[in-house]
């Protein structure tokens, strides 16, 4: 048991929640390679949901708000973090959830839809038949036709860059959460969000719920600043 | 099969030499999220050896070559990823191995020293008997008698803070290789090495077989230079 006086209680909480994942077998191992690759990176922006992450925040939920057809991509990280914030979300920006795995197995996949039924999601998309999206090859290529395919945007957190591009090239409106500012995922996506998802979350359902507007919200200056934020962690 | 030509190709083969430790039960899950915070602190400093590396690589072995008692403290992370170069080193050197395990159990300890005898080690320590370093908690406090306990200098790498911290106050030198230059580890080391430990370890063999000195090395200095190059590679 961790104390929560501890300086690192947070970060404690999340390895703990993605190692009890991976005894349930439905976080990879890869996947603690990513929870670490995220922890430096968490490190490096203290810890903390920086100035420009919160307006991609407030610029992310302005924007799905209004598109007519958002998914919100789950994968077993993220469902071993934090899966009642994005089954909230969901019903805040009256978007679908569906599970979209890089090592798919049935297993997974079933478990991960208990999980999210479990945290409130009355439907689950990407547990039935699917299609592919053209150009990745098709152990993570496939998708939900009524629910990645045919959306208009899809949120994407800790995502992998190939899939990212992907979704691009099918023409979504990509909003990523991504602790690396520098991935593939971050520099490729409509808005990109450089902070950690078990905080970000929770803020964009308060922004969904009170409602807010953004304009002339550029990413790319934004996910500058966001690496402008990483050299006053360093102290450089 | 990666195929070597593949641009992350040295990054993907170390993550799968992580993940087969895992398969085998060697590296502890938590060794994963290691593996996955030194890939981002590596990704930061370009992922090679830069020069203020490069110098303390060459202060440790001028340094340790000259001390009487050297051992090489080796965990779970260290075995599945370079037990050949430690081995090399250690011959160089004429410095001891010991293997010393943060989440110790019999069986990874036996795993552990196979590979490093496979690897060409004569003599492991850290496998009998045991004695208790002062202040750090039994679990992890044990070694070995005639290897780091009686040791002038240990060679730490991918090591805890704590475990860093009980070894300098019992008044080895301590060596650390450590991609994090904000880790108490590195904050704490006499001498720092901000590098890849599959890069660091065929320098030192350079090093220590050519033969090296080193004058007036300072490892604040040199640490904050460290971190001076993750500033370039930010383009901060």
């Amino acid at each position: 048991m961790i104390p929560k006086s501890h300086p690192r209680y947070a970060s404690l909480m999340q390895r703990h929640k993605i190692e009890e994942g991976v005894k349930q077998g439905y976080v990879t191992p890869t996947g603690m390679i990513a929870q670490g690759r995220g922890e430096a990176f968490d490190y490096l922006i203290g810890e903390r949901t920086t100035k420009p992450a919160d307006l991609a925040e407030k610029a992310a939920v302005a924007k799905l708000s209004v598109m007519r057809d958002v998914v919100i991509s789950v994968n077993g990280n993220i469902a071993a973090l934090c899966p009642e914030d994005v089954v909230e979300l969901a019903k805040a920006l009256d978007a679908k959830i569906e599970i979209n795995l890089f090592y798919w197995t049935k297993e997974r996949e079933a478990r991960i839809a208990k999980i999210l039924k479990k945290a409130g999601a009355e439907k689950v998309y990407g547990t039935g038949e699917k299609v592919q999206v053209p150009n990745l090859d098709s152990a993570r290529g496939k998708v939900d036709l009524e629910g990645i395919y045919k959306a208009d945007a899809v949120l994407v957190m800790l995502e992998d860059g190939d899939r990212t591009e992907a979704l691009k090239a099918m023409g979504k409106f990509v909003v990523a959460i991504d602790l690396n500012p520098f991935s593939r995922t971050a520099q490729t996506a409509d808005i990109t969000i450089v902070d950690n998802v078990v905080r970000a979350l929770p803020k964009m359902i308060e922004f969904a719920e009170e409602g807010c507007s953004v304009t002339g919200f550029d990413n790319n200056k934004n996910l500058k600043e966001s690496i402008g934020e990483i050299k006053k962690t360093l102290g450089l």
